[in-house]
């Protein structure tokens, strides 16, 4: 517990904040844009957290016990930075120069380029979550003291993602965990849904798990008993405290009204905003240190991840060898994993049975999944997440927001495409190639076989950004020998003479299609060349461009995705890439909405089945 | 109120469960694949509402009276077809051939290839929030005293977007909304969250504003009096009934028993369970018809829309005319409009005023708001969704599923790339392009100018299937005159001579840098074809292969997104589709992850501003 809290404490919280308060109006109108009326609603919130109970070193952002302060409502940036500069770690001509300015660490909304940002935010609903998995993070791997404090807005209460959070929060019984939410009543474009409603606020976070402390958030007094209760590591809850707040509060001219949401004051009124709070104030105002130390941050630790081995020609479906590799790397004590309670069709369930220590359910919360990915990377793990790949879908958000927070995650999509079969569309991932390759510094793998697959989930391993590796649900044949190797940007010809005339390029179950038609050619007396571009993003220029040249630029490309940013895109992307280029394309995907049926009905309706691919190539030749 | 219920009523309610056990069983084993338990779970409250309580003229599905009734646990569509069978719409004969078959309409998950599905579901979690919307036509657009009733299984309760679906049904007071949860405490890999803790769950229903009702799932009486009291259209507040329940209920070998989601009986195992509840039945029962009429569903009304009209030269956003337009659309009864707490920035907020009765405000749920539009949808009307394009990624399930329910939906995204400036990137959209063409079927249009989008938007009310409109933050001059034409899958060319040397090729922002780098170049004596793809999806084939045949093949391609699976991506495809093709491609987009600045600022950090363009072309001219 902290210090008994003196009068002078609490006013030195109520210096700090009109301080926090005239910062936040001062950076935001000299960069012409912000928020500062989100940042002073919570400007009292934020300044007793930070004097009297956030417990951190600020000349050691990495130190293993510091606390965490997440901003889930990032556009109270003003707020933030003016909070780093009241630690001293921002200087006031930073904060004055630098806000949103083009080059400038300190953006229109967080983001991990500053060293004391766990994960980008801006995106709302989203800090909390991640702030899941940071509290995950600290009480199951790292098992430090620390406490993980997120500021929330109210309007993204709105967001399920919020209630994912909390369910997940109070499932891991995550007391380190502490939500503040500004109940500021006021959104972008007018009064939140449910105002000032305190109560319901409560109702529901105390439904979902939590210890609620409802207070008047610029009661300074109240909001340090209700920080000091919150922060107390004893008991299972998580805690949510729900603050009554003013949007606006201190400057008459704005508190509590509409239409200044988004904007900074124009300079005559930041200077009167200025005078009515007291004018400005440079504390230097630091909290408690760190109450100890977690774990130190594991790296590899030099283990040896002995790969699953796969006799060729034997039917293993690449799930299957990614829960075997997932498992493999389980030696590593960096290696987390989770899964969204579909761990015995994604086979994570092998990870989870062998080192139930570092994985985490998420059940059926694809958001939250990702989410605690990304807290435990903020925390120097290497996360594997995984569900149906037709579910990342409900995370792209927070897939997008994990590039953006410079996060390495992995992911893993198993039943991709028409070759599922009878459980029809809903769950056929058919956009995850396309939604996955246009997320920044992505990288995108789509293994054939079970000796690929696990030697490309063991590279995932150490891949940064945000990596995806796509399975398939049917068991195919091994197609590459144990200690073949699989670069990423690499891929593999399968087939190939010195007289192609025509190249067959696929990946998962439509390089088996590819082989298949490559032999129906050969009956033909058609030579073609087969890549498998197990590497989608990036895709191998050279091999390509090869390929094109040796081949008339006649090529088959056949993919068990819709026709737009998959497989297609991405052998177009590196073939323009690489110069003039002269091409004939033949591009099968699929096309029609497919219904239920066996594989091999979906892959022949879609024309994506070795049928289709002979015929297209013959096209390409006559 | 229904009639007082009778023991010869529970008596065949209770029949009716069993043979919907049965029939569940059957056409799963049938089939060989598929999910009886789960089936088998819900059948007494299924048996109930269909015998007693669901008003559906089966003989006319289109009935504007119909209750709804909405699979949300989608995979149970075993019971769902054998409901069916009961009420005489699908044969035995069908629901044991056709189910999970290649052609058949009884596919693995629901969807609206049947006449009496609104919405297709088989991704958790959907089924609610599509209820939400259909709920609030119901309510609010078609006066109907029907009521919405949707069964959700307790392993989907873990997605955000069901608590997404409470608040927005409390938030609307839909009373005549039901949410029917099957807590058989049994998901995929093993037990749910909370089990039977129908506490829990009762809480944090009755604190998203829901009355509760928690039974006995297999009590036929008990679900009777629930039905009863929670179809009552009185009062101000959906309906949760929570009822505990056991997976696969009535066979001893596998009630409450792990290890059986979504497995078929094996056939002897089939043929025990069946004699175990009681042998094959052939009941035929229906319910109450409608207890009246909604509102015709309306057509367009053959009501002249009045688009704005702009001044060539004048600047004005993108976003501001979409705004105009959908205002202008509201003279049609059958346009609606939503938005996700942003609509003074989408300019929804025009609409808004102008049909305060037509406009939904969704706050800060996207999930939620695209499931509104798709439940609007269903019932006739043509829905109008907008937000932040950026934060439509949250909702990239909905969307990927309602194309799955044929919906026709319309979304609009403002704030598109780096352009929006200071923000930064977790506002800008970057990937928005790439995953709305990868939807099946869906439109994508990107207009530069405001004449083309306020007629783009116009366009889209009359649009099948998902249309998206990506519009610009920034205020640029008008380009074309009122009246002009623009054509889905048209495009635009601004400059063009005999003489061309390069093709330029842009939409929203790009384009106005492309017109400006063809100045530049025009400087240098170089003559470029300057094109306006405003329809993204479908492209303009012809005039792309025209282009490139007239400038040597050589194309500088600008999109303000990254690099896959946008602007750049379906140039290529629908290059390629024309057949042989000879291009030299510059391909400029967001390749490096931006921070703030100002819009010029990084329009030339990324790469994609005049300048760069106009260096492109002359490297190919090289």
């Amino acid at each position: 517990m902290p210090a008994p809290v003196t009068d002078a404490d609490l006013a030195l919280a109520g210096e700090l904040a009109q301080q926090l308060r005239v910062d936040s109006i001062r950076s935001s109108t000299s960069a012409g844009s912000g928020h500062p009326t989100s940042s002073m609603s919570a400007a009292d919130l934020m300044a007793v957290l930070v004097s009297r109970h956030l417990r951190y070193d600020w000349e050691e952002p990495k130190h293993t016990g510091n606390d965490h302060l997440i901003f889930s409502k990032g556009h109270a940036s003003p707020l933030l930075y003016s909070i780093y500069k009241a630690v001293g770690v921002v200087s006031d001509e930073e904060l004055m120069t630098g806000y949103r300015r083009f080059g400038s660490r300190l953006e229109g909304h967080p983001t991990p380029v500053l060293p004391w940002v766990d994960v980008a935010t801006g995106s709302l609903g989203q800090g909390l979550p991640d702030g899941v998995g940071v509290a995950l993070a600290g009480k199951y791997l790292e098992e430090s003291p620390y406490r993980v404090w997120v500021l929330c807005g109210d309007s993204e209460m709105a967001e399920g993602s919020i209630w994912e959070a909390l369910d997940k929060a109070s499932h891991y019984k995550l007391s380190n965990l502490i939500a503040i939410v500004d109940i500021n009543r006021l959104g972008q474009r007018g009064p939140t849904e449910l105002s000032w409603d305190l109560d319901t606020y409560a109702a529901r976070a105390a439904a979902f798990g939590a210890r609620v402390f409802a207070i008047d958030g610029h009661d300074v007094a109240a909001i340090d008993a209700a920080l000091a209760q919150a922060g107390d590591l004893a008991g299972d809850k998580p805690s949510v405290i729900v603050a009554r707040t003013l949007k606006g509060r201190g400057f008459s001219e704005v508190e509590d009204r509409e239409g200044w949401h988004g904007k900074p004051l124009p300079e005559a009124m930041a200077e009167r905003a200025v005078v009515e709070l007291g004018g400005e104030r440079h504390l230097l105002v630091r909290g408690p240190g760190p109450a100890g130390a977690g774990k130190p941050r594991p790296g590899s630790d030099g283990a040896e991840v002995k790969l699953p081995g796969y006799e060729r020609g034997q039917k293993v479906a690449t799930r299957k060898a990614y829960g075997d590799a997932l498992a493999a790397l389980g030696v590593r004590r960096d290696v987390v994993a989770m899964d969204g309670e579909v761990s015995n069709s994604t086979f994570a369930d092998e990870f989870a049975a062998a080192y139930p220590e570092r994985y985490f359910e998420m059940f059926i919360a694809e958001q939250q999944l990702v989410a605690a990915a990304v807290g435990m990377a903020a925390c120097g793990y290497r996360p594997f997440a995984s569900t149906f790949a037709a579910f990342l879908t409900r995370a792209y958000d927070f897939i997008r927001m994990a590039a953006i927070s410079r996060a390495s995650i992995r992911l893993a999509g198993s039943h991709c495409g028409v070759e599922i079969g009878a459980d029809g569309p809903s769950q056929m991932a058919l956009e995850d190639l396309a939604m996955l390759r246009a997320v920044h510094g992505s990288t995108v793998l789509y293994p054939s076989d079970a000796t690929s697959a696990a030697a490309l989930t063991a590279a995932m391993a150490d891949l940064d950004g945000i990596s995806y590796l796509r399975t398939t649900r049917g068991a195919y044949p091994v197609l590459y020998d144990t200690g073949d190797t699989f670069p990423i940007g690499g891929s593999k010809v399968l087939r190939s003479s010195g007289t192609d005339q025509v190249t067959l390029i696929g990946a998962g179950i439509t390089l088996h299609e590819s082989l298949a038609a490559a032999d129906q050619l050969a009956a033909d007396g058609i030579t073609a060349r087969v890549i498998d571009l197990y590497s989608v993003k990036p895709a191998d220029t050279a091999t390509l461009t090869a390929a094109a040249a040796a081949t008339g630029g006649r090529l088959v490309i056949t993919e068990d995705h819709h026709p737009e940013g998959g497989l297609g895109s991405a052998v177009l992307d590196a073939l323009t890439q690489a110069g003039r280029t002269e091409i004939s394309i033949a591009h099968l995907a699929v096309r029609e909405m497919p219904g239920s049926g066996t594989p091999a009905e979906l892959l022949h309706a879609s024309g994506i089945d070795a049928p289709h691919i002979a015929d297209a190539a013959r096209r390409l030749l006559a």
